[in-house]
């Protein structure tokens, strides 16, 4: 008899969604090359820039300072008033620090949001493919994803408004969005936006809106935002990161824009998920928000160049297909005569020696797609792309 | 017509268990006198020392070092690997570094938990008092606490096993347990951990030992673990934090101790609620597990100190009543005449300039008690004291 075995043989087990949940399908890639020696890891949402000195030096300051206790839940004053004159700066959107919650990532602004409005048994709308976790963090929560698909053309990515409206039934509480869409680089023209704002009014839904790409694009000096379209007291929650932004994949620290009066929920459903972000870390994000914007610039520049310098070159290559992305640091594109993009990301390790993320990942309509960073040097994407061209050209 | 609002009026609600959430009782008084000036703060749990500098320094140099990645979702091997030998050391238990997880807080370690075990409708088995936040999160999840009062003598606090054993039903799931127990003190005899685990293994339950004051105790250089009395694939979780052996209530990180076979489910629950903790924190947590014993010594002597200081001096005062604690850090206390122990919190806010956690916050059988945190100088423990004479005497 094992340990923990009762008499009768029976033993404490798992909730069955929790044995069931499925792995990233990035992560188990990323999980089988970690240690693959002279990979080019091209398969995950970050670039080869560690975090910008100035940032850094900040975090490591604050903690000689002795920020090391306790503190708002919510997020400390400073963060909050610099994220809230950020949001004016870059959307002209007036945002009261008071609708703004820092949270331990992007990824927990999403959950602490899910939290807050699914129940189970209740179903979340929105686009695919689409970053894993949005739709993976779900069974959680017992509740289910209903995917409405981007369609690509040469010309891009879009999606049709109507069969997202169609998709919304009885059991629908709210419509995310990510746009700048990870992993396909779509972007939502403001008209849309409005006219979503209008859906989700008429049918009561929550509308949840990630922005964790809003900066990285390459026609304006941001993407249009939620908050530009939206009331004060709209149904409407925002997500954002510092991971991208500022090169701080590695700190965990994201905020979340939503109505002011949904602060003591957010208040307590951070308490009881992580209780707060550190103190010394909030001081470093501060001056990102504050000092940061010529990092921006110029990360926005080298992917730019990335985005150029792989489009270009794949566009020869006879098998691959793609739309050239209008925002995010990703290109996402399909490889005739290959199906299973799991089997293909395992066999690029090996025979190429590039980490790339398999397109199954990220949900119906995804496979026989891969997706590559381009938020890396052109010595290193160079590198890469000779690498793949004997597999994929 | 509210923005948001469709035209029959009805609007897109929050889920209703988390617009009832509760507030923390803790935090509610913490907001209320967070600046106050002059205020001695008790309430917390935590002391009046930052991190050592050694691991701050620790943390600063892996930022420095450009440590700002991506990573591990269940902890750098490292840090697996220091907390391994760590657990061996200290509890004399062999737990393989494959059964570690590291999390982004106790608290985190608990929510990542219960998320695995708890299905809507279930029950937790725990005792009362108790860190709020032990039950305060089951809504989240749509479970319930069931509550076995710990019972207070002048000679401390004890459990009925039996009445535990009784409080266990057909929804049961897990039983919780915190020893050395927040608020209380309390500790588990070893033969009590025996029973228990029998008991669980006889009824198919889960055991969660929440043991994050294993090494704040007055006669033992650590508290008995369950992991010395389980085997490895027991169905047993160990919750654990840096906060309160190492100062390090304000960096977030935690860890459980799980049988190696869940190894993915915790690992997909960490994707999918914060997905991960900063490496250049758990470079720091390394540090601190490998050359952090000196401080817990001189923490261990500093409570010790604090403890012997507030027992003999409110022993004197004739309307409270408490049981000196074995372990963790606080006095929780009565006092006669005194029902509403929110109602007082609050007046000793201005009344004294001393932060004290109401007992209304702790669950049942808290009420009429209130929570100190000695933690802290003999100077500052005297000052709270000069002035909580004149209310509580």
């Amino acid at each position: 008899m094992h340990p923990g075995t009762a008499p009768d043989g029976s033993r404490a087990e798992l909730r069955a969604a929790m044995a069931a949940l499925p792995e990233s399908g990035i992560v188990e890639v990323i999980n089988r090359g970690r240690e693959v020696p002279g990979l080019i890891p091209l398969w995950v949402g970050e670039g080869d820039l560690p975090t910008p000195p100035v940032i850094a030096e900040a975090a490591a300051r604050a903690l000689a300072e002795g920020h090391t206790f306790y503190t708002w839940q919510r997020g400390i004053p400073p963060l909050r008033d610099a994220l809230a004159r950020y949001l004016g700066r870059v959307h002209g959107a007036e945002v009261a620090p008071e609708r703004i919650f820092v949270t331990a990532s992007g990824m927990q602004a999403i959950m602490l949001t899910l939290q807050a409005v699914l129940d189970p048994g209740t179903e979340l709308v929105t686009t695919a493919p689409i970053w894993p976790n949005v739709f993976s963090v779900l069974p959680i929560l017992g509740a289910v994803p209903r995917f409405v698909p981007l369609e690509r053309s040469d010309d891009g990515w879009r999606l049709d408004l109507d069969r997202l409206f169609a998709a919304c039934g009885p059991r629908t509480r709210a419509v995310f969005l990510n746009a700048p869409g990870n992993p396909t680089g779509w972007m939502m023209p403001r008209a849309d936006m409005a006219a979503l704002r209008d859906f989700c009014r008429a049918r009561g839904l929550w509308l949840i809106a990630d922005e964790v790409y809003a900066r990285i694009v390459y026609d304006a000096p941001a993407a249009p935002s939620f908050l530009e379209v939206c009331d004060p007291d709209e149904r409407l929650i925002v997500i954002n990161s510092f991971s991208k932004t500022w090169a701080m994949t590695g700190w965990r620290i994201g905020w979340v824009v939503a109505p002011a009066e949904f602060g003591q929920v957010y208040e307590n459903l951070i308490q009881y998920n992580t209780s707060g972000v550190a103190t010394f870390l909030q001081h470093a994000a501060v001056t990102a928000v504050e000092e940061g914007e010529p990092f921006v610039a110029a990360l926005v520049e080298r992917c730019r160049a990335g985005r150029d310098l792989v489009c270009a070159r794949m566009a020869a290559w006879p098998r691959v297909r793609f739309a050239r992305p209008e925002g995010a640091f990703y290109l996402f594109f399909s490889v005739a005569g290959e199906p299973d993009s799991r089997a293909l990301a395992l066999r690029l390790i090996e025979a190429a020696g590039v980490g790339l993320a398999p397109g199954t990942a990220f949900g119906p309509g995804g496979e026989g797609h891969l997706r590559l960073c381009f938020a890396t040097s052109a010595d290193r994407l160079t590198a890469a792309l000779d690498r793949l061209a004997p597999v994929l050209a």
